[in-house]
């Protein structure tokens, strides 16, 4: 039976790739998507491309139904506690597109982003990479959706840390991601003449989802692991490409590494392993994946260096968000992962 | 039943995109994919995107099955010919994404292609516009796409050349068109450093579309209908904006225009008229419709110089080649026009 | 002796433009740069280009001097005026590249840009196109320098229509524009995500420049010319290619066409004709001039529809502005028109 | 006295950028530009911005005259080495732009690029930045020019190498670079739609700019210096941007670091140190100084992490090979370094 869902905070790039996806669900009713901004405003003034999809209109979340099997949410972080608190009571599975409930260490929240709003929700929340957590999100009724670039980072690194095929100190994550990663609010940073064709390291440590990266592998690795990311805009719309560094444990093949993808993504439909020869797509890049859910993974040893270069490359709307949130919903209801979700990219694009 | 179909040239972008295509409708099954340079390579050795959806390798022409339902050529002009006759004479319906069944005269044909290999053929086809030509290419069994830039333009005017809203001589339309249009085949003039960021006009006249824009505009007016055309290379991969300028024929008002449009596009899902109020998207422009079928048309009238300005915009890759052929074949085969097409594009992109 | 020069309302894109090239200018020295915003800080903040050529800091308007040669006006339209009056008084020479003295007639400039407010010093400035009234700008105290793509177009135009070789009805300007030509200003419509790859037609029709391209023609021509003229917003930084389309006024040949364009730019160093053969760039294309001060103009004759095609091509913020109003500088101080100002444009860029 | 000089291999983009510098250099006359393939041409056909500023046509280097001071080398590897014999024995003052003469090391040479054609002379070239050799090339008969990934890495590292203030072992350099860097020619994977908007890691590990990269910082240091470069191409025509990754040697305060960059680079009128507060451009950015020789560097250091980020950002054309040869050759002949080329860059770009 079609579920019904609502979008909270719909009016954002998030919301609205979100919105996209639902509604070519097979699966999946809107009912609601929620905009005080742009409350009684048509989705498609704001999503051209919606245009003869939906004459839904975004509604103030003040008439927020509760009458929903689930519920997305696409709020900024510190605003979605209330939310999962309400439809927790009710009942309904809640997907949290922010980062408020990713964190599962409340200090380490509160030093990323203030002080958390519901710590006590917490532990209930499981982090939504189904790659990682699949048994887990099923089960789940919160679910928490992993941020673009960690998304990215954390597909590249699990297998190798899982695999001790690397050392677990000194990881450098070198990414490059597209302007919609910043969503739709508009500053002088992102005015087209100061944005375009850039190459901007507006962040070059200590970026917020260092915080779930670390998270995550650490408890991969069954030790602290330590990555050093450092994003940097550049001239795309859509796209990360995260470009990894680390140090080799000890001597390593192709062979190994492959081993450790292969086994890690068995069953992982949205993960594929890139390393062609005698092509110009040898190794990943984003425009292949852009409009798709996949997170494309490569790799290439530096035997002279004792070092591996990990490339993992997403949409950030789509598997960094949008259909990583999907994904996550067809796993909560026991549909299958792909639902409504296969489809390639497009090329050349 | 599911289709059995094969693509003949299928290593170019219009085939790598009628390719990706195929693979997701519901209806078909491809068979073969031919070439001859890259013989023996997997599919997605060219189309990166389609890593996972197939494990179709390339094949020689020599290799060509004629057990299909349906053919699709995507070879160059003057090279479909021979394969028309030989899958006409099994019975298999054709669509011809090529240049050579579009003209009915083929003293127009030799003036922009030279001479015709088949020219007993050409009374057979129609031409592949389904807002045009509806009717026709639901018993055809051969159909010709529609050229890409001409498709953009046709569908812009064809509703004001049937309501005698403009004048027939004097039009002008003025193209701004992606690179992926020149196909996969490089040069210098497609070289990035030279390519990027260019305006150029590489045909201010004489434009071989010419010749099946005014074909079809014609046949529509019931008179000679003249089109200057002069397309721009811009920087963008894929997508077609075709900015026309014509002369009113007489007083006119919006409400005019909006009949003729609403009127002629009544039962053509794909095409949406774009002229909003109050949003940044009150008129078509080619980013919400890149990776969808959709043709978004909308216009102004300019009172002061009694002249309309029409914006007509597709994905050349979806609407003006692949997308314009499954939705051929969808009628061809008694299905819904929409199968396997209705998906909206992407924002922001 | 060097000439003492202030720029008032320095902090937008003109004034930055205008303030590079008079820091490498021989023969002037910028004494003062005014922004009520940005007052107190140095210029290299927002013009990062600039950082090791200038220690200037913005300074408020309020404590402008008035010991210079000359002012360079950067101000939006309707805030000139006053400034235009102040300096007018003490004798300096006065460089405005706002709107705001381009217009003669007053209710034309009502009618585009409201109520003027100083229409009494209307009929004392001098328009700043040098290549249409250089003798007058050497006599000039008040140069109103010409709008970015009034500029191109008129360029494109004025030998043709001197020579009476089009019609001067139904001429049709097709415009293509980087988004730095919006200025520093911000908003959705430029947020990077929207704005880029866009084709925006976003004033198809009564775009402003309309009236100082209809006011100069019609000069030239002795008689009304009429120019529709439709901007897109497409993806550039800078640079504006017009494509215009005109109807010939009777048997041209290229000949006719060259011989206009010769004699009328005969003694102007920064309109280069571009019609070759056998290059890639046989026509003008914006990249080679983005940089330069340069008017990059070609044509086609369209035969078979008695029509031309021209392209007209410059750097919104050099020739279109900034490069624009130091040409003009140095008319009014008898200086050699290309001083400060003859470098070449880069390749590939 | 003005200087004559040739340019031999001019028709590639080092050629053509070289080109356009000398020709508005006021110590230089350029008496030939050698081409095979485009003997017989004019340079502007090749170079569409240099219409107006020379009549030279490419000669063939069959017809090279040896009359003259200075001679610039622009072939591809592995071809410099007889000019420069010719041009040595004649006592004509050498600047090469190829890879030939970078390497001290034949054996090291020979392992990046093949055995070496004129080893003899290897001892005699010097390598040149000036901003490590200043003095040396002063007195040089033979300079060899940096790469330009090179370029912005060393001038990078060179101070915290010097001042050992990082580790020398594990240094990652991570860049970013546009399409001019790959030169004229065109294959596949500088085709626009393929080309246009990707992050591609073409060469993970082993890049031969590593060769000259580890040889000069490995004389600054005194020991060896490995550092693990991993080029990505991004979307954009000129520019690199090299993302520097190093683990401190000790505990390191910004003032540190400001002290090393700022004594290094004293006298090096090209190097701007970028690490401003309460502005957009913060951290050096390629935009502001493509078109332009500065090399534009800041950094980050990352306590928690024991890290500096490095960002050194260069025009791949300017102070990456045209320029770069412009400053040594005016070293060279006793000019002062700017002439010629203190030229700020634009903004926005």
């Amino acid at each position: 039976m079609v579920k019904k869902v609502s979008i909270v905070g719909a009016s954002g790039y998030t919301g609205g790739e979100l919105l996209r996806w639902t509604l070519i669900h097979p699966e999946m009713e809107v009912c609601q998507i929620t905009s005080e901004r742009f409350a009684g405003q048509q989705a498609h003034k704001l999503n051209p491309n919606l245009r003869g999809f939906t004459k839904l209109e975004f509604t103030s979340v003040k008439n927020l139904s509760t009458d929903v099997d689930a519920v997305f949410l696409c709020t900024p972080h510190q605003k979605a506690a209330p939310y999962v608190s309400q439809f927790w009571e009710i009942g309904a599975k809640i997907i949290d597109l922010s980062a408020d409930f990713r964190i599962h260490d409340k200090e380490v929240y509160a030093k990323y982003y203030g002080e958390h709003q519901n710590p006590g929700l917490l532990e209930k929340a499981v982090y939504g990479i189904p790659e990682l957590h699949r048994e887990e999100i099923k089960k789940a009724k919160l679910v928490a959706c992993g941020g673009c670039l960690a998304t990215s980072i954390i597909l590249g690194l699990a297998p190798l840390v899982k695999n001790k095929l690397i050392r677990t100190d000194g990881i450098i994550a070198d990414s490059k991601i597209g302007s919609s990663a910043n969503g739709a609010a508009f500053d002088i940073s992102t005015h087209h003449p100061e944005r375009s064709g850039t190459v901007r390291s507006y962040k070059p440590h200590g970026h917020r989802h260092t915080a779930e990266i670390e998270q995550e592998l650490s408890a991969i690795s069954g030790g602290p692991v330590s990555v050093g990311m450092t994003p940097h805009a550049i001239e795309m719309v859509r796209g990360i490409m995260s470009t990894i560094h680390a140090s080799l444990s000890g001597k390593t093949a192709d062979v190994d590494v492959w081993k450790a993808y292969r086994s890690f993504y068995a069953g992982s439909p949205f993960v594929r392993l890139v390393k062609d020869q005698n092509t110009l797509y040898r190794y990943p890049e984003p425009k292949p994946v852009i409009g798709s859910n996949f997170a494309d993974i490569g790799f290439e040893l530096d035997q002279e260096k004792n070092r591996i270069i990990v490339m993992s490359t997403i949409d950030n709307l789509v598997k960094g968000s949008g259909g990583q949130a999907i994904q996550c919903f067809n796993l909560m209801f026991g549909l299958d992962e792909k639902t409504g979700l296969w489809q390639p990219g497009f090329h050349p694009m």
